[in-house]
């Protein structure tokens, strides 16, 4: 493209300090260096972990910074040494990576790649250490190794996924994310056999993904939990056949799980972060085969305590990051059940703004309202 | 046989209160009810389970009480009901049961049986609520619900595993409980690969048959770890290669580990029944694919307590009881595994000394001396 190799100039929105509504700036993007691409950011969607580093409570502020992590593109652009994107493939960025050379990356089992694992204090890019965007020379910080937020960014090529040119943008961009960490705690990593039932944890974006998955794998009693009863009509379409509100009841609600279920669920995912509700998914699946699965990240200071005899009974809990996919091993095939209607994505894309309107996503997540808001870049 | 229906008299070696040496003493057992076998016990060893509801601590005292569940016998009679043993048939006699009709023994995954599950405070059998075993008249409490330290014992069939009639006896009866249960923590829950790196926290017999399995599985580097120096030696005929005493360390010995290995191990197994020792073998594993197996039961008041994003980080804690061996459905063939060769008993068997001499059995298990001492019925 002509654009290759030069500095692009573009709209980008910046975070200038923690809480601070983003203004949309004009950055300039340095060209990709060694193993890294130049995206056209087409689609963005809003997740919470943007906004939970945007408030920046209780972590060491990385500003001006531009976030944004769920995503989809097309590439402008290669730096040196890239052999697997050319430009025009499409690409979901991923805010953890592959780089496919280390232990992680070999084994069969683990996405937690060591040199291209999630690092959210790291505002610059790992091969030089240096940002590739500024405002009038001066660098503004990248995010998860995506900022997404920018009309076009730069990316280590190891956390991009090259996905199937046919697939809509618009809709795929959701799965760079949260909804395929939720799917694939339950799909790879809870693994729930079909007429089983399994309880979710907490029914946002995440845990109704995880539900989805639930749904998939032919679960045939999907039992919801969540503080907010509202929440449990929009869960009906993801499968929820059940729904339990922990304040309704005196008893810890692993209690009313297990009385509801005859001794407990076969399988529970717990999307809420919360400890105590860890501590309850784990405590509800049944003995001799139940297992749990712990997804979302909890407080620093948590601590996780149950009584050993609960795992002696043969119980197993498991923990997992961003589903156990391989960003760019896996995460082709989670588009590709899409296009072959397997996975419904729609459903979770409930808002849609232009990207000059970012700061409405923002309120309607910190509202709590909808599930994903999708930003249209080019307007 | 002559002695089908009758009462039969015999030796047993009772236990009249807590603490107190046994007493070996003539009994009568009575015959088998419905779904009961009359087992003539031919060997029969001593676990620390034995001892541990012997001293009765903190425990409700179930006396006049004939322990003993580690054993090796022949079918002498069987009760109504009874179609899969015949007299004759060669049995180990099992602390826990498979009814082959509860949820649990339907499922592929769970042995804990609801029918026959261990109980360690019932001393009579689930037909009738009565014993029988009497002296003069006055019941004498079965134990967990085999009491192999008689001569003649009533078992439940579901307790009974049938095993292949060419396997001695005085080898094999140690397979049916401590063995196993180490033996298949490792190779049914923990499943190390080929060329692995396994940590087994304390080197008992149960320690030392999760090793065997972990040497059987292919494990390349088998780390021990004991409070005890003297264990090392001996281990290294079950595979130990590395040795680690925590008391040698200031730091955790999970750090150490961590720092012995690169990151951690693939698989640890627990067989101390300690809390502490349970969170080392838990904090040891490797992020991404590590897995931790409970096998020792723990103190009543224990609390396992660790971070949640030592979950989140993809490591996987599991328990398991009896090795997850279905004790009708798989023993038969942990036993076949013996008579090919590919699992070795003998070396855990240390000891061997006539019935009449049980409580130096006692004696040396208390003092920590040896692994397995086999008791012959017969002298």
């Amino acid at each position: 493209m002509a654009t290759a190799g030069k500095v692009i100039k573009c709209k980008a929105a910046v975070a200038w300090e923690a809480g601070k509504p983003l203004s949309i700036e004009e950055v300039e993007v340095a060209p990709p260096q060694a193993m890294e691409v130049r995206v056209k950011i087409l689609y963005t969607a809003l997740c919470h972990t943007d906004v939970y580093f945007w408030e920046a409570k209780g972590q060491t502020p990385v500003f001006p910074r531009i976030l944004g992590h769920e995503a989809g593109g097309i590439v402008e652009s290669v730096g040196e040494g890239v052999t697997e994107l050319v430009p025009g493939d499409h690409v979901l960025p991923v805010f953890t990576g592959e780089c496919k050379d280390c232990a992680h990356c070999k084994s069969e089992e683990s996405n937690l790649c060591d040199l291209l694992r999630i690092n959210v204090d790291r505002g610059v890019m790992i091969g030089d250490g240096q940002s590739r965007f500024t405002i009038g020379g001066k660098p503004i910080f990248h995010f998860v190794g995506t900022s997404t937020f920018s009309e076009y960014t730069v990316i280590h090529v190891g956390c991009l996924a090259k996905i199937n040119p046919e697939a809509p943008l618009d809709k795929v961009c959701v799965l760079s994310c949260g909804i395929s960490t939720g799917l694939g705690a339950t799909l790879n990593v809870a693994k729930p056999k079909k007429g089983s039932t399994v309880a979710i944890f907490g029914l946002g974006a995440v845990g109704l993904a995880a539900m989805e998955g639930a749904k998939m794998a032919g679960a045939s009693r999907i039992i919801g939990v969540d503080l907010n009863p509202a929440k449990y009509e929009q869960a009906k379409k993801f499968g929820c056949t059940d729904f339990v509100n922990p304040k309704d009841h005196t008893k810890p609600v692993q209690e009313v799980l297990i009385e509801m279920t005859n001794g407990g669920v076969d399988r529970a995912v717990e999307c809420t972060g919360h400890v105590d509700a860890m501590i309850s998914a784990f405590e509800c699946v049944h003995d001799g085969w139940g297992v749990a699965v712990l997804v979302d990240v909890p407080h620093k200071e948590a601590v996780f305590k149950t009584h050993p005899m609960n795992f002696l009974n043969e119980r197993t809990l498991k923990g997992t990051f961003f589903g156990n996919y391989k960003p760019r091993t896996d995460l082709p095939e989670v588009v590709e059940m899409y296009m072959r209607k397997e996975l419904d994505v729609e459903k979770f894309i409930t808002h849609s703004v232009p990207f000059s309107q970012i700061n409405t996503a923002f309120d309607l997540m910190l509202k709590g309202e909808g599930l994903r808001c999708v930003m249209r870049m080019d307007e």
